[in-house]
């Protein structure tokens, strides 16, 4: 492992792809990795990618990283796909970006389906991303497909998120995704090029302006208590809105130009130590979480689980006593 | 409140109501209430809607909570609305369906906000399912607004959950939205007399098909763990389409059918057990996580965890380091 952690940190590509896949499926190896790799992480920008399948964000993820390199940047990209019956299709969305990008050794691309739960997907693209951080990757582009929880967990991770949307998706869909404008430091209309890009434009510039509130806006989804340090008002980011037409390449210099004035503003600003902090207790809340899970299962025998469940699902004890039992077990 | 929740028990709105926003502002306040009303619960239906705000969900859930009452049934009506600066409005919601079904003993209606995080509001709602269900309510509808955690953990709770989609949304939201299609165990197309109805109804019985999967195929997202005892095949509950335009009420009598061949399906198959605990299995682990995170604010001050998170925000100290002292700490 040592051996291994060292080629990672010299950023040879075959070492961080094992790394990866031991990390993938083991809890311990992305302990062991993390804590090795940690000192030497903080250094990438790592920007996040969501949005509906249709608006052309993998094309999106593509030409944002070919522009990362023409500025001389290595890239990583790490597509979050969890498994689905209705997506599904990880490699191929893998064979066809390495058509595109292939020979290019400053570009590493990794796809990551879920293993059975979500957690547990967080938490593997939470070692990823540490891993091409201290490969010395400084561009880390990680891209979710769907809605849910995947993005908001990304948003957490990422410190710079890209909501991407496309032009003739109804004014109630825009309603609809409410909760993950919340989480866009950017928001991207690609297919610009496309009729009615105007108005879903000025819709998305309506609903940031219907939805500024104070300080924390965009990111208000996080309890109250994570602001330890609070956030000074008049350094508030205002969440622009940037056309883009991926496919031909128009819109991505600025879109990088955006990119890069959200990441000087993060770290000019007095907040970078706040939202480090928001980051750092999230993740340190959700590796607590999986710890909790973890010593459940070393010191709670699967017969007696299995007993208090089926208590618990014949009414004979309530939820919070058989809960009350399990939490004796846990000797940490 | 031992007397509160024997008037609960005998199913009085101004007790039920007091309960409930006991419940709602402390964790000990529901853990008191559940594990007394907990064995007195398993007789209703939880029924879920959720879907985009512009679906016309509000008016369905109305309509729904009328016909089940043409049936003699008293309903209680759960809203849960997670404060956003984009949503808000559940008082305003509540008012509208008050003058509605105002003077209806058989109705109880209860808006529930975020209080502060997402998981503070599952837990809340659990309790509040449970505080109805022991009040005698027969059938609980719970609705959510927007995408995303609050869908998921309420699919979890509920027997049946209907997602609610309307004509005029794009095939790219169809695909966006396959997250919340897997949680459906019934699709309605509302607006059923717009334009557009027909496609929409193909194209979500396209994707139930090139969805459907082995077996389990609608909850797919429980971890696999999670099915202890194993879902038959041949008993798989095959999931329909149904039209309705709730304005005028057309399509509601086949909704409340459907509904309730869902129910005896449920009960009559041999799944139900398997199904209550997963259910069982789910909420044990939001109960087990809120647990150790409330055993966090006992057993560590808060100078300790300020520490650790500015250590870990700062590169001093991994994320795992931090957590092993932060479980080193609680001594359940």
């Amino acid at each position: 492992m040592d051996d291994l952690l060292r080629q990672v940190r010299d950023g040879r590509p075959r070492a961080i792809a094992r790394l990866i896949s031991l990390v993938e499926n083991s809890e311990t190896a992305a302990e062991t990795a993390v804590t090795a790799l940690y000192p030497h992480t903080g250094q990438a920008h790592v920007i996040g990618i969501t949005g509906p399948p249709g608006a052309g964000k993998s094309t999106l993820v593509n030409e944002l990283a070919k522009a990362f390199r023409r500025l001389d940047q290595p890239v990583g990209i790490i597509a979050v796909d969890p498994s689905s019956p209705f997506t599904g299709g990880a490699l191929l969305g893998d064979r066809v970006r390495m058509r595109d990008l292939a020979g290019d050794r400053g570009i590493f691309i990794r796809s990551m389906a879920s293993r059975g739960n979500l957690g547990g997907l967080a938490e593997a693209t939470a070692a990823v991303i540490k891993i091409l951080d201290a490969a010395g990757y400084p561009v880390i582009l990680v891209e979710t497909v769907g809605a849910g929880q995947a993005e908001v967990d990304i948003a957490t991770m990422a410190h710079t998120t890209l909501v991407i949307e496309a032009p003739g998706m109804g004014d109630d869909i825009q309603t609809f995704k409410a909760g993950i404008l919340e989480i866009a430091d950017v928001l991207v209309v690609n297919k610009a090029d496309r009729p009615g890009a105007d108005r879903t434009i000025k819709s998305l510039e309506l609903m940031l302006h219907l939805g500024a509130g104070p300080a924390v806006g965009h990111h208000g989804r996080l309890p109250a208590e994570a602001a330890s340090e609070p956030l000074i008002a008049d350094e508030v980011w205002s969440v622009p809105v940037q056309p883009t037409t991926a496919v031909n390449g128009e819109g991505i210099p600025e879109l990088v130009d955006v990119i890069q004035r959200h990441w000087r503003y993060l770290q000019s600003s007095s907040n970078w130590l706040a939202k480090e902090k928001i980051r750092s207790r999230r993740e340190m809340e959700r590796l607590l979480q999986a710890r909790l899970l973890r010593q459940l299962r070393v010191s709670v025998s699967l017969d007696l689980q299995e007993a208090l469940i089926t208590a618990v699902a014949a009414r004979e004890m309530d939820p919070y006593t058989a809960v009350a039992h399990l939490f004796a077990k846990l000797s940490p």
